[in-house]
């Protein structure tokens, strides 16, 4: 119990990064490496036990690891089950850890690591609160009378692909008209190349011809210069968000629904029309009010945040 | 503890039926009463202690009154906020059931009490269960971890009401697309209508015209008589229950689905389309199964039985 600071390890698609984390969620070191191409199990296992080891040489006081990562993670027992970006399936990773560190472990799902650091370090201690990370797809953590909800086995939460429109466009996952076939980066990027084959003299075309393609980041630089049209893909993009909000609400009692991951660096852009729509499918507002929907407190660190934050509250000495 | 029996009472749009039942769900008496026309709380109240005081008189020795009813209830206080189809508003429930009668009482939304019932004294014990009840609209009820879940104030699992697509048909609740608007007795009598209009020498038009007008009944006789527009309505049908269940399936991680409610009693007709689309769109089949879909073990005795079986369970004598 006198645990009092941790590892943090974010595992993504292209990085992995470790930060050494006290209870009240100052980082005080990071280490950033890429993603092996290879990343494999064995791969990413060296990377892990390569930062854990430079960090506790820095940090030899930490009591506990935490690990946060992209894919579904079997719980508690800390197996890596799939990952959408990387190669590794069905890995131990929990077991390998403690076994190579003799500290004890827990592995989690990115985005529910980084829903525990905005509940427990926001601008006030939530009980019921959904984060929703809009990146290149969507991530979804969700705390439920103060607890992380991941199902009995870690298989839940994945809230990026409940289903806005069964006729929609194809997702990453192969289903139609997911969350996230609608309201993530991947989404921006294909309603910005249907505005540039649409207008290939406006804006988006024209950066995207500078910039070599049309991506989300090319919608987003065209918004902020004031191009009506890609104001009006943000528009759309924040009204699917407020949607998916809105029907996430619908099924929690939340006190807010916090909005994460890269797109929210668009601040107002995205958020207020996701506000609008959030308001409009808001069911019973008679007696329930919408959801207040916040910008994420924690960018990029959420996930070593986080991550620390579950092993100090959760990492138990491994038996033998 | 020595809580062996308690009252059940159901109340809803059209009747209010009350019971007593043992632990194990045996219903021994049961009272039916129409729902009064002005169904303000005061003439409510008067019909369930009516009720009550009848059941009592052969039953003595019930220790509890647990009540289910259409609507939201806020909760542990028993204070019915609003109900679609009934004019109270903001009725304490609970407080005047207690005063009148001495005995503990729980109060909770339909849906939640029938979930109850099903994942207590279903074919197997439930811990993580979803109840989707199929009649008029959409009722949904959530197991999680072996217990309701409502939110921290009742106001959750709204379920009937996440949205299956933001351009679709208007919902009773003023929203639009909902899974209500696709999925229920309304959505098929909708589709009935259509389908009628459309071909007026069809089936469905002429059984709609023998009873007076078309209806989800209609749309029923006509495809148990194996008429084939009608049966394509019901695939339809269940393949909007399928989407909505799927998608839920994607956010919890769920042992079972019940669906109940009148239009269950259509049996495959409504459920194997659900089952197709719910396969269709369950996410990263490799490490999670699709979830199963069941037909609930209780029909209209549900409220009675969960409501009881909540009481047995949760109702304290209250203070003072």
């Amino acid at each position: 119990m006198s645990t009092k600071r941790a590892i943090g390890l974010d595992v993504g698609g292209t990085k992995i990064a470790g930060g050494v984390v006290d209870a009240d969620g100052t980082l005080s070191t990071e280490i950033v490496e890429p993603t092996p191409e290879d990343s494999d199990a064995e791969a990413v296992s060296a990377v892990l036990l390569d930062i854990v080891g430079r960090l506790r040489e820095k940090h030899p006081d930490v009591s506990a690891i935490g690990v946060g990562a992209a894919g579904i993670v079997q719980w508690p027992e800390g197996r890596m089950l799939w990952a959408p970006n990387n190669a590794y399936r069905d890995w131990p990773v929990r077991e390998q850890l403690e076994a190579a560190t003799g500290l004890p472990a827990v592995i989690d799902n990115d985005a529910n690591v980084a829903v525990l650091a905005e509940a427990r370090l926001g601008p006030r201690p939530y009980r019921e609160l959904v984060l929703v990370t809009v990146g290149t797809g969507i991530g979804g953590g969700l705390v439920l009378d103060g607890r992380i909800y991941r199902g009995p086995t870690g298989r839940g939460a994945e809230l990026g692909h409940i289903v806005l429109n069964p006729d929609g466009p194809v997702c990453g996952c192969g289903n139609h008209g997911c969350f996230e076939a609608y309201a993530s980066g991947t989404a921006l990027t294909r309603m910005g190349r249907e505005a540039a084959d649409d207008d290939p003299r406006g804006l988006i075309a024209r950066l995207g011809a500078e910039q070599g393609e049309v991506t989300g980041r090319t919608v987003t630089a065209a918004a902020t210069q004031g191009d009506a049209v890609a104001r009006d893909l943000f528009g759309r993009l924040g009204r699917w968000l407020g949607v998916g909000i809105a029907s996430l609400a619908n099924i929690f009692e939340l006190e807010a629904v916090v909005v994460g991951g890269g797109l929210v660096s668009t601040g107002d852009l995205l958020l207020e029309p996701a506000r609008r729509a959030a308001r409009e499918f808001a069911y019973a507002t008679q007696v329930r009010e919408p959801v207040p929907i916040r910008p994420a407190v924690f960018g990029g660190d959420a996930g070593m945040i986080g991550a620390a934050l579950l092993a100090l509250e959760d990492a138990r000495p491994s038996v033998g």
